[in-house]
C-alpha cells in the first residue's frame, strides 16, 4: 500500500453535492485515482479468455470512446505454455503460465478469473480479493457454491465482484436485476438459461431427431460437452437459476435444495404429442414468489404455448423473462454462450470495476446476496407447488381405463382439462394423453402413485409440466 | 456551498485502490457524503408521477433493502390544486403547484421530471441542473430536440442526467446500451419504440378490422391520445430513435435529418397481403451503421418474417433488437409506457442518482452524448439505403402491365423475388403484389416515377421495405 500519498492538505476540490448543507452528512477523505491505464490481468485463456483479450486489445480505442475508460492487458495466465490465438496479438511479456503474477501482481488492478472450475477458482479469487483487486468472474458453479462467501470478501476488502457473464452471456440480466428492477418486487423468472439442452430441443422439435442422436449432433458441433452431464440434466441451469434467486429474493441457495430435472427423458413422441396439443418443450429455470413469501425455485422441461415469445426462443439461444411488480412482464433474449457474447459481458463487467477505480468506490455488490442473513424468505417444496400438467400414460386398449385413471386423478383433486387417445400401433397398448387443470404437486404424485397400481398401465407416466403465465 | 466542511486535515481513510503504486495517479480530495435520506421533488403529477410516488413511498422498504438507498418524497408539483390518487398517501406538505419549490429548494437532491413538453420542462432542468441537482426525465422529445446541450450542461455541474424512462419505458435499453454493449460497435437496433402503434397493427393484424375503426378503439381504450399526430405518424418513435442513435454511435440527430413515414397508409389489405406472403407489417424505429461508416436512421413500416421474435412482439408492447459486434444479435421486450412500467425505470433513475450522491460522483454521462462533437459518422441519406421492398400496384388486367413493369424495374437493377397477381374483384382493375431482392432506395424511387407514367397504372403502389436481417 505505500506509495499512495495521503491528500490531507491537499486543496479540496467544490463538492459534487452544493445541496448538501443542512445534512446529517459524514465527510471523509478519498482518493480519487485518474490513472492513464487501468490494468487487467485474465485467469484463463480459452474461448472466452481469448475473446475478452481481442475486445481489450483489438476494441481499445472503441471502449476508451464509448466509456472514458483506457483499459490495458496486462498478464494472460495460460496453464500450458506457449500458445498462440487467431485474431489477437498478445504484448510482449504478457503470458505467463503462473496465476500469482495476476493476483499478487500490484501493478494489476482488476483480476478477470475464467479457468472455470472451483477449487483453484475459489483460492484464486480469494487472493486476488485479498490484495485489494477488483474481479470479475463468469463462474456460476464457484458462486452458486460460494458466492455469499466471496461477496462478504468482496465487501470487506471494498473491491467489486461482477458476474455478469455467468449467466445468460451477453444478455444483461444480472445488471437488470441489480440496477435497473430495483424498484420491483419480483414475482417470477423464467430462463431459457442452457443453450445446449435449448438447441437439441429445437433440433428435436424442428427436425424431427430423437435425443440420443440430436446429442452426438450437438458434440460434433461444439454445443454440448463431451460428458453433457451438466447440461442435458438441468445442473448447469440450476447452478444458474440460484444466481438469478440470489438477486431477485436475497436468499442464498444450492442445488441440492431444490427440484431439478434435465431434458434425459424427453423423447420424439413428447415432441410431437406437445405440438398436437399447441405446445413447445423448453426446459425451464423458473423461480416464483408465492403468495406466502416463499420462493418455488425449479428446472425442468415444461410446455409453453407454441405463439408464445418463450417458445420461439430457438438454437442455442438463451432467453430470461422477469415479472416484476411495476415492470411487468419482460423478455431479455441472446446468446448464452460463446466467445465473443461471453466476453462482451465479461468486458462490460471490467469496464463497470474500472469506473469504480476511477471514482474511488466500490460497485455497487448485490445487496441481495449480502441481506440473505435478514431474509426471511424461505424455499417453497416441489410438492407445495401447483400448475398445469401434461401425463401421457401406456396402458392397456381396454375399456374403462381412461374412467379408472380419471377417478384416481379426481379423487386427489386433479380435474382433466383435454385428452387425447392414439389409435394402437400394433400392439395392444397406447398412449393417453391428458392436460390437466391446475394441481398440486403433491396431489400428483400420490395419484400416479395409485395409478400404478392400476393393472393395464405400463410403466410410468410421462410428466412434464405447463406454464402459462408466461405466455406473451 | 456554505455549510459543507472541507476535509483538509481530516484523517483519509484507507485509499480504496490499494493497489494504486506506481501510478500515474492525480489526488483530489472529496466529500463522501452518507446522508440518512436522499430526497426527491417531482414535478408533474399525471399517470407516471403518481406512479413513481407510489413505489417511492409504498415501496420504500424494498428499495432500502434492494440498493442500501433511503429515498424521501419531499415535493411533488401538479399545477391545479388541490388533488389525490388513489393508492397513494404524499406526505403532509409536500404537494405544491410552484416548480421553485422544488428545483431551487436546497433541501432537494434529484429532481424528476415527468411535465412532458418542451420549453417549460427544458428551463425547469436547467435551473434544477444549475443548481446542482442530479436529473432524471422520461421526456424524450426534450432531449431529441435539446439532449446535447442539456447534457454538456450536466456534465459542467457534475450531476446525472438520467433518461431511462425516456425510450421503451420499463424496458431497461438505454442503461444496456451505456453500460452492457460498451464493448461492443453496434451494427444495428430494431425497435418497436411507440406503443399505440404496435397496438393498432396488432388490432389490424388479429382482428382484421380497419385503420381508423382500431384508431377509435384505441382512444376510446386509452392507447391513443386524442390528438394521435405524434404516435401513428412516427414523430414518436422518431425522436426515441435519435436518444438510441446518440448513444449507439455519438451522433446527435433531429427527426427532420431522417425518414420518418407512419402507419396511416397501412391498409387492412396490406395486412392481409403480408400475412399472405408470411410476413407481419410493424413499425420499426431503425438505425444501421453502414460498411462506409455512416448511420442509416429510419422509421416506417416493415415487413418481418411471421415467425421472428419481433413479429410476435403484440399488443401495446415495446422491444428492440440490439446487434452488436461482440454480443451479437438480442432483443429486449416489455411495456413501453403505462403508470408503473414507466415509473420503475425513473425509479431505478433516482436510484442510479442516489447512489452517485452517496459516493460523491457523478453518475456515467453517456460519453456518446458528449463525444459528439469528435464524431465522424454521419447520416446516411435514405436514398443510399438498400433494402428489399413489397410493392403492391393497381393496374389495368391487360396482357403485358406485369412485362412493362418489370422490365422498368430491371432496368433500375431491381430484381423481383415473387409476385403474386389477384383475381379482379368487379372492375377492371387488379392488385399487383411484387417482393423485390435488395435494391437501392434511389432506384427504386426513379423506376417507381417512370412506373407512375404507364397509363395502365392506376395511382401510386404501396410500398414497404423489408428486413430480414432481423429475423430471429
Amino acid at each position: 500500500m505505500n506509495g499512495v500519498q495521503e491528500v490531507a492538505g491537499s486543496n479540496p476540490v467544490a463538492p459534487i453535492c452544493p445541496f448538501a448543507v443542512n445534512k446529517n452528512i459524514r465527510k471523509e477523505a478519498v482518493v480519487v485515482v485518474d490513472k492513464s491505464c487501468i490494468n487487467v490481468g485474465i485467469l484463463g485463456w480459452g474461448t472466452v479468455g481469448t475473446g475478452v483479450s481481442k475486445i481489450l486489445i483489438n476494441q481499445n480505442t472503441l471502449i476508451s470512446k464509448n466509456s472514458g475508460i483506457q483499459l490495458c492487458v496486462k498478464k494472460v495466465v495460460k496453464r500450458t505454455l506457449p500458445a498462440s490465438r487467431e485474431g489477437i496479438e498478445l504484448p510482449a511479456d504478457c503470458l505467463t503460465s503462473d496465476p500469482a503474477e495476476v493476483v499478487d501482481n500490484p501493478e494489476i488492478d482488476i483480476v478477470v478469473e475464467l479457468i472455470g472450475g472451483i477449487s483453484e477458482a475459489h483460492s484464486l479469487i480469494t487472493r486476488a480479493i485479498q490484495n485489494g483487486k477488483h474481479v470479475v468472474t463468469a463462474n456460476k458453479a464457484l458462486l452458486a457454491e460460494h458466492g455469499g462467501e466471496l461477496f462478504q470478501l468482496a465487501k470487506k476488502h471494498q473491491v467489486s465482484l461482477n458476474f455478469e457473464a455467468s449467466t445468460a452471456g451477453g444478455i444483461p440480466i444480472i445488471k437488470t436485476l441489480q440496477e435497473s428492477f430495483t424498484a420491483n418486487q419480483i414475482q417470477s423468472i423464467y430462463g431459457i438459461v442452457n443453450g445446449t439442452c435449448n438447441y437439441m430441443l429445437t433440433e428435436m422439435n424442428e427436425r424431427g431427431v430423437d435425443f440420443a442422436d440430436v446429442l452426438t449432433d450437438a458434440q460434433e458441433k461444439g454445443f454440448a460437452e463431451a460428458d453433457p452431464t451438466l447440461d442435458v440434466e438441468g445442473i448447469d441451469a440450476a447452478q444458474k437459476l440460484t444466481l438469478l434467486i440470489a438477486l431477485a429474493y436475497g436468499v442464498n441457495l444450492s442445488v441440492d435444495q431444490f427440484h431439478v430435472e434435465g431434458i434425459t427423458d424427453i423423447s420424439q413422441q413428447e415432441i410431437q404429442y406437445a405440438h398436437e396439443l399447441g405446445y413447445v418443450i423448453k426446459l425451464l429455470a423458473i423461480a416464483k414468489l408465492t403468495d406466502d413469501n416463499r420462493v418455488e425455485a425449479r428446472v425442468h422441461p415444461t410446455l409453453l404455448p407454441e405463439r408464445s415469445l418463450l417458445a420461439n426462443v430457438g438454437g442455442a439461444f438463451n432467453a430470461v423473462c422477469v415479472i416484476g411488480s411495476a415492470v411487468g412482464p419482460t423478455l431479455f433474449y441472446g446468446q448464452g454462450a460463446g466467445e465473443m457474447p461471453t466476453a462482451s459481458a465479461v468486458v462490460a463487467d471490467i469496464i463497470d470495476a474500472a469506473k469504480s477505480i476511477q471514482w474511488g468506490v466500490s460497485s455497487p455488490i448485490s445487496q441481495a446476496w449480502l441481506s440473505n442473513s435478514e431474509t426471511e424468505i424461505t424455499v417453497c417444496s416441489i410438492d407445495d407447488i401447483e400448475t398445469r400438467y401434461y401425463l401421457r400414460f401406456v396402458v392397456i386398449d381396454r375399456p374403462g381405463v381412461l374412467a379408472s385413471i380419471g377417478n384416481i386423478l379426481g379423487n386427489h383433486n386433479i380435474s382433466i382439462a383435454s385428452v387425447i387417445q392414439k389409435e394402437p400401433h400394433g400392439t395392444d397398448t397406447v398412449s393417453l394423453m391428458m392436460l390437466t387443470h391446475k394441481a398440486r404437486e403433491k396431489n400428483m404424485k400420490a395419484a400416479l402413485k395409485q395409478i400404478y397400481t392400476l393393472e393395464v398401465v405400463k410403466g410410468d407416466a410421462k410428466l412434464i409440466r405447463i406454464e402459462e403465465e408466461v405466455a406473451f
